[in-house]
């Protein structure tokens, strides 16, 4: 029988003991008991998302739990900010993340998040997009909050360039400069675009209105994280299969947008501690009626792990496990469930780390293994071992009977 | 908190049941108080050094445990022979190990290691070193006992060559050949040197003198293991860290040197099954207050296990295990410990093994498994799984928060 697959991937859910945690990770200390029922009738095991030691960012573990090797179509972030924000961004393009950021009347950064504005970020976007700056086109958008994705278009654009956020404040923004002789014009461009951008900005309706509210004006624009989208074939390509996603942070979103995952809009799905989980799931469990696999990405306990804070990383994991009971209930023959993370974000060091992440997969009549709880030490001691990122998806859609035969 | 690595290779140190032992591994059967501690405090699992069914050299598991492919840098054991006993050994020499032989009068090789010639050698060494042949810079140096190494530098040369070294008594020296055409050169290089360090030895006074003690002379030298040293990324280069390195052997230390570490200078770190295990931990402890971190190599269980003794094996151990007391007892929340081995030599087979080796990984606030046995078969239930030699390094580097994130 062919099978659809759920992957929900919880981002930043590993971690290390907790001594306030009475020496339990979050996970051990979380009351899980759906994510452990799956488990019991299921197998388990550990996944290094990209390889043993290799501290994944999110945007590289994602790229190889969907089965990409994040080492061939990888260069930087900033294309899949851009597809995030909805900047169609294609193969050969260089784009940024950036923040509009505040420059005061010496020409310093005062802040990095122009006081986290929210309103009007549109507007200021729209002013400075479908440029054209040395025969290279330039488009900008805004995303959540101070965020924002700029996205060159063009002949000998290359994405080594370093930041033109300087990563500080008391000082100016900094200048692109090429890291490779090939990425000279690019420099030139991002540049040219920071000048224009400054003189547009500062001159914005919306900004003067700030200035007289009394708000740091949003009159400059910081790229960062260059990188240029390489040649992704798309899921449907690869798989021959239809696939949906729900997710809530930006970054994700690009993501599963530049692999042509079909991206849910879902009220409520925010990527933060605020997020939505149960409208989340349940609209992955409507999108497998049409589609052959869906992800649901979940960004909190990555946020509980950088704040610190084990006790909320506790509850919201206790969330998600309340928000995965209806799945359980109506939990069908024809699903195969995968249950994972992207990286481990220990509370500890508030910072992504090399430890491995737990998987089950669960499916009626796939193989059950004698682990019943879901952590990382007990999968440890599952029985689908260690295995590697990009090895997750092949296998649930092997159980799924969705994979082709290598050789006969 | 960027922590620091202690990573003690206990050379050959893996072993399979022994009938004298009761069906135990010499590990199994060893009183491991302290490896015992650290397994119970840490996690554990099963190494790979080179992949399952391999059997490494200690050259190249060494080369694994330090992140380097031995697929892309390794070519031959000569190079770190020659770096072990000092030779000044650069990308694209090539070098050979060598021994110190007798030859009788009918150029028949009667004793490959000329009675295990003890004194002397570095006036032999000193006769042979610095010349020039067919435009090639040839060095050579003593090494312990009746070794040596033999280094050439210059254009065209290529490791592709037989040994000179017939590896038998009772024949001629064998004629070094090409194994291809691009090789002839160093062939001929070759044994052009063997023939003037027959002439020059034959001649020489220690060697005279030799005869009149009724002592086998070192008139000739046999090289063996050429290699030429590949492009090799030093570890400071590789990680931005400092590495110091303890280790008894040439072959070790040969590496330590060509991948950048501090060797240390252990006074009693002999490289035998003499050697002062409590000396060589106490100078790594010191060298955590100066380095990132610190390699320990220990020689002795492999000696053990190549001639055969699993009993001795099984002394050297404890005596391992006492040396590493102190360390138990003196350790810091700021410390990362790493204890594994290169490879197994099985007491039974008296060489190496593929089966994999232990590994204990711990550090203050680490993940910690059920296992609290540091042996072959306990770790295999570890939470560590089973891994390859080259993910070692940045499994215990990403526990000291030293490891770059790969993407944001």
């Amino acid at each position: 029988m062919e099978k659809r697959v759920i992957l929900v991937v919880c981002d930043g859910l590993g971690d290390r003991p907790v001594k306030k945690l009475r020496g339990e990770t979050p996970l051990q200390a979380a009351a899980t008991p759906n994510l452990d029922w799956f488990t019991a009738q299921g197998a388990c095991g550990q996944v290094d998302v990209i390889a043993p030691g290799v501290r994944p960012g999110s945007d590289t573990a994602h790229l190889a739990l969907f089965g990409y090797d994040p080492h061939k179509v990888y260069t930087g972030r900033g294309p899949f900010e851009a597809a995030g924000v909805r900047l169609d961004v294609r193969e050969g393009d260089v784009a940024f993340r950036c923040n509009f950021a505040t420059l005061d009347s010496a020409g310093k950064v005062v802040d990095r998040r122009a006081g986290r504005i929210r309103e009007g970020t549109d507007e200021l976007a729209a002013s400075l997009t479908d440029m054209t700056l040395d025969e290279t086109g330039v488009a900008f958008r805004e995303g959540t909050e101070h965020r924002g994705a700029l996205l060159l278009r063009g002949k000998g654009l290359d994405p080594r360039v370093t930041d033109g956020d300087p990563h500080a404040v008391g000082v100016p923004v900094a200048e692109v400069r090429a890291l490779a002789p090939e990425a000279a014009k690019t420099a030139k461009i991002v540049n040219q675009f920071m000048d224009r951008a400054r003189e547009i900005l500062s001159a914005h309706p919306i900004n003067r209105q700030r200035l007289q509210d009394g708000l740091p004006p949003a009159n400059v624009v910081l790229p960062r994280g260059a990188g240029r989208l390489a040649k992704i074939s798309p899921v449907s390509e690869v798989w021959g299969l239809r696939f949906a996603a729900v997710a809530g942070v930006a970054l994700v979103k690009g993501i599963c947008r530049v692999v042509g995952m079909n991206l849910l809009d879902v009220r409520g799905a925010t990527g933060g501690l605020d997020s939505d989980f149960d409208a989340k799931v349940s609209a992955a469990m409507a999108a497998l009626d049409t589609h052959d696999a869906v992800v649901v990405s979940i960004k909190a306990p990555d946020i509980a792990g950088h704040d610190g804070r084990p006790e909320e990383k506790v509850r919201v994991i206790e969330r998600i496990d309340r928000a995965l009971g209806p799945l359980r209930e109506a939990f069908r023959e024809e699903w195969v469930l995968g249950v994972t993370a992207d990286h481990s974000t220990p509370s500890s060091t508030g910072d992504h780390s090399a430890d491995p992440v737990p998987l089950l997969a669960y499916t009626d009549g796939g193989r059950k293994d004698e682990v019943s709880q879901y952590d990382e030490l007990a999968v440890a001691k599952g029985s689908l071992g260690r295995i590697r990122g990009v090895d997750v998806l092949p296998l649930l859609l092997d159980l799924a009977d969705r994979t082709e035969k290598f050789g006969a």
